[in-house]
């Protein structure tokens, strides 16, 4: 078996991306990492590291710091289990997911919050795009990703887990301005009042305006806000309009009001959840709670459009 | 000058990192867009962009974009000024600016809206932290930014904000398990219970223990949640303790009640605004919305903690 000793020094040069973090974090001398590290090189005949202002695990590194991560959470949970089924009394366990911004807060961390305290789990989120979050999943650094993306990487499975309905909000004022006469909603106007975006790989306004006008690749002034409190506070102040998931209109208590600007137009977005094929228990003890937040949470799987979301 | 139409094709495959997109949303072909960039190369004498699956500019081009974003912003401004004086017939001008997480909607946003309304100016806001929304100044990819760093770049100004306050709260379930005999928060007990983190920069949470308890470098169980609304819904259903902002506790109204661990300990963050020493009338005003905005919603500039913060 490999050295846990020079794995930890190993996942702790590429967490924080340098030695002489890595050796203040683990109280050793900076040689002493730095032996550690050529000694599993050399045992290996791979070189691990990229070494440069900041360091990073080479392709082989990173297929080490995957193995060593699942290692690590396959030896928690059979030590819970040694000491009596619960882990009650065991060290804390920390559990990497990958979720989209909209989820996060919505339902994701109030629906596995519970698990967490009971089975002293440490949460690591990743708040990413999609692109980024498949990539950390198949390198272990996530055992789990909340995604729009059907297919499952090898080895891992994807579950469809309901959808996310997107409703097109503005302030009563934006709204006015976007009505042509008689009160409805007119694309020219529309079009003529800044949007508010997630990011650049946010692609639900333009799915709103082809779902909903027909409307495909329209030009448009667009403000970008790529944090969920910023983004809704960019709409509540009169900055332009936005597509709001249904699940935080619920939750914004207190907050100014928003007007939806064609009623019963919402954008549907299919989630899957993906994970390892073969999850050790505290993973498939997370994939279960996902999995019943989610039925709660969400509306039931239905033809759900495959846009990039936040 | 330089051709306009080379530096709009640069522009864009810079934006989207690749000549297919840039090619679609400037309704141009592909071999179009490669030969003005051709064009500009041999006209310059260097490199702009390095090709590849995501293509990025060299220094070069990135010195080249920053020109002419600034070129486009002086243009816009003296175009307003020729329509008289108000940019109420001219075209949306996009200005970005990097803001620290817990100051895009609690502060930045509401104090900004109205400016942004009146001179139609169009926010690209990017939230990262400090460290490369600097680099971002310093390429001219935003026009200003939020940062507890007071050293200014090069023709760059550094202007203290006030103060942002942070106080260590949890739900009272997690408040009671911090306490010893006595109703007291336990320096051991504290530590026993996870702390919610927003990401590996994050030295509040460092900085409440070191300030209030004399702890330097202690160990202790982390939850991530790198996203304002996760980081806030993870202290309230109880998976830790956390530092959160005070103008935040202000704006909660409707949330469940969280309990100040340590009443009065806080930790104050100074806030700077950099921004260029020569700034267009556009980045000026906004110059001045941010000072009165800041104003209004910080505690004015005492001594601060130089601690990174979300």
């Amino acid at each position: 078996m490999l050295d846990r000793r020079q794995l930890e020094a190993l996942a702790a040069v590429a967490e924080h991306g340098s030695f002489g973090a890595a050796a203040r974090t683990l109280s050793l001398t900076l040689a002493a990492v730095s032996l550690r590290i050529k000694a599993l090189e050399q045992h290996l005949g791979r070189r691990l590291l990229v070494r440069g202002k900041q360091v990073r695990p080479t392709p082989a590194g990173e297929a080490l710091l995957s193995h060593a991560k699942q290692v690590r959470l396959m030896e928690a949970d059979l030590l819970a289990g040694l000491q009596g089924g619960t882990a009650a009394g065991s060290r804390w366990q920390a559990l990497s997911v990958a979720i989209n911004a909209d989820s996060a807060a919505a339902w994701f961390i109030p629906g596995v919050a519970a698990l967490a305290a009971r089975h002293r789990l440490l949460l690591e989120i990743v708040i990413d795009d999609q692109d980024h979050t498949h990539d950390a999943l198949k390198r272990g650094e996530v055992i789990g990703c909340v995604s729009t993306l059907a297919t499952p990487l090898r080895g891992c499975l994807a579950e469809p887990l309901g959808v996310m309905r997107y409703r097109c909000m503005a302030t009563p004022e934006v709204a006015r301005r976007c009505q042509g006469p008689g009160g409805r909603v007119s694309p020219h106007r529309l079009l003529a009042q800044p949007a508010v975006i997630f990011n650049r790989k946010d692609a639900l306004q333009d799915a709103f305006l082809a779902q909903h006008f027909g409307l495909h690749q329209p030009h448009y002034p667009r403000h970008f806000a790529p944090a969920v409190d910023a983004f809704e506070t960019a709409i509540e102040q009169g900055l332009g309009w936005g597509m709001v998931p249904e699940l935080h209109l619920a939750q914004r208590p207190g907050r100014p009001a928003l007007q939806e600007l064609l009623p019963g137009a919402t954008v549907d977005v299919l989630l899957y959840w993906h994970h390892w094929e073969r999850e050790p228990p505290s993973a498939q003890r997370l994939t279960q709670a996902v999995r019943r937040a989610a039925g709660q949470a969400l509306a039931p799987a239905g033809a759900g459009t495959a846009a990039a979301l936040p």
